[in-house]
């Protein structure tokens, strides 16, 4: 029989799968696609650095460790990346079932109902805690196309427009004040088109 | 004159960099080094799902935000692989200094005091959070060595003796059991040399 602690260790070995899950957007300095492990990390920082950016009554712990969580089905699952195709979503949300059942099922079982919780908690965007999460998951891609002069709106074709709809009002629900600079910030890309 | 969010914006673009900082260890499946970028966010799960593993009084939220930024410093300085030479290590903590100060000081000055406070207690390693903080530090290079069959091992002709005093002795410190518990997992690469 497997105890609490191998079963924690087994969970930890496996998820390191997630540094080899490769995102549609570059890295900053535009020399190759981020993962999704070191996604994970840099949305943390951004919850931490941006707490000033959260509605009232957030907590800014939640939303780090719901962060440090919210890509965790992309092992079994992949990257949908947002300015891809809508085809395929309803198979994804049930790979992504599935891959959270094998996933977070690896862990003692309490800890697999409260990072269950927590990641369904991400999906909904509901609660105060996951719209900010979520805004921030929006708003980090754009500040890296950036940085890399274009990135993923130049392999999708990507236009301002659909940028609005797609990012941008996620990004308002949860964090309005931080999309309008970010917008402001990715402005003079999409004027130079 | 650059507003706090621009400020934060900034250091949060420059902090990518930490995603092509190379470490000693691979990842889990042995195909490349790992990045620093990457390591921050597995260590933060880390304590996420060990938890129970800390000392009484463990902050596992401060434990969380200090491994997010615990190797930041290396974007100006550089990795030190664990099981590398001596020699360098005075130069290597001056280096680590003047890194903290340029890239702390790209934030607000609170946040800037916040954070660069939380790394040199990391680095102090005296507090129990920060003494729980190293421990996670020292558990997971081995696992992923393991893993992969020996990892940074054997690049550096590593042996038992030179983990147990390395690894061992501060990864007791903050976590005595799960040390225990990772050092029966990498007896039986140790045992068939």
């Amino acid at each position: 029989m497997t105890d609490r602690l191998d079963q924690q260790l087994d969970f930890l070995v496996e998820i390191d799968k997630l540094k080899s899950i490769t995102r549609a957007s570059p890295i900053a300095d535009g020399t190759r696609k981020e993962n999704s492990g070191e996604h994970s990390w840099h949305l943390a920082m951004f919850a931490l650095v941006l707490s000033d950016q959260a509605q009232p009554g957030v907590s800014i712990d939640r939303v780090i460790r719901m962060l440090l969580i919210h890509d965790i089905v992309e092992i079994d699952a992949g990257d949908t990346p947002i300015h891809g195709a809508d085809a395929a979503k309803a198979d994804q949300a049930e790979a992504e079932m599935r891959a959270a059942d094998r996933l977070f099922g690896m862990l003692p079982d309490d800890q697999r109902d409260d990072l269950r919780a927590l990641w369904e908690e991400f999906e909904a965007a509901d609660t105060a805690d996951a719209r900010f999460a979520k805004a921030l998951d929006r708003c980090q891609p754009p500040l890296l196309n950036m940085a890399s002069g274009g990135g993923s709106w130049a392999d999708y074709a990507v236009t301002l427009d659909h940028i609005d709809t797609r990012v941008g009002v996620p990004a308002k629900r949860g964090a309005p004040a931080l999309w309008d600079r970010v917008r402001s910030r990715i402005l003079p890309y999409f004027a130079a088109r």
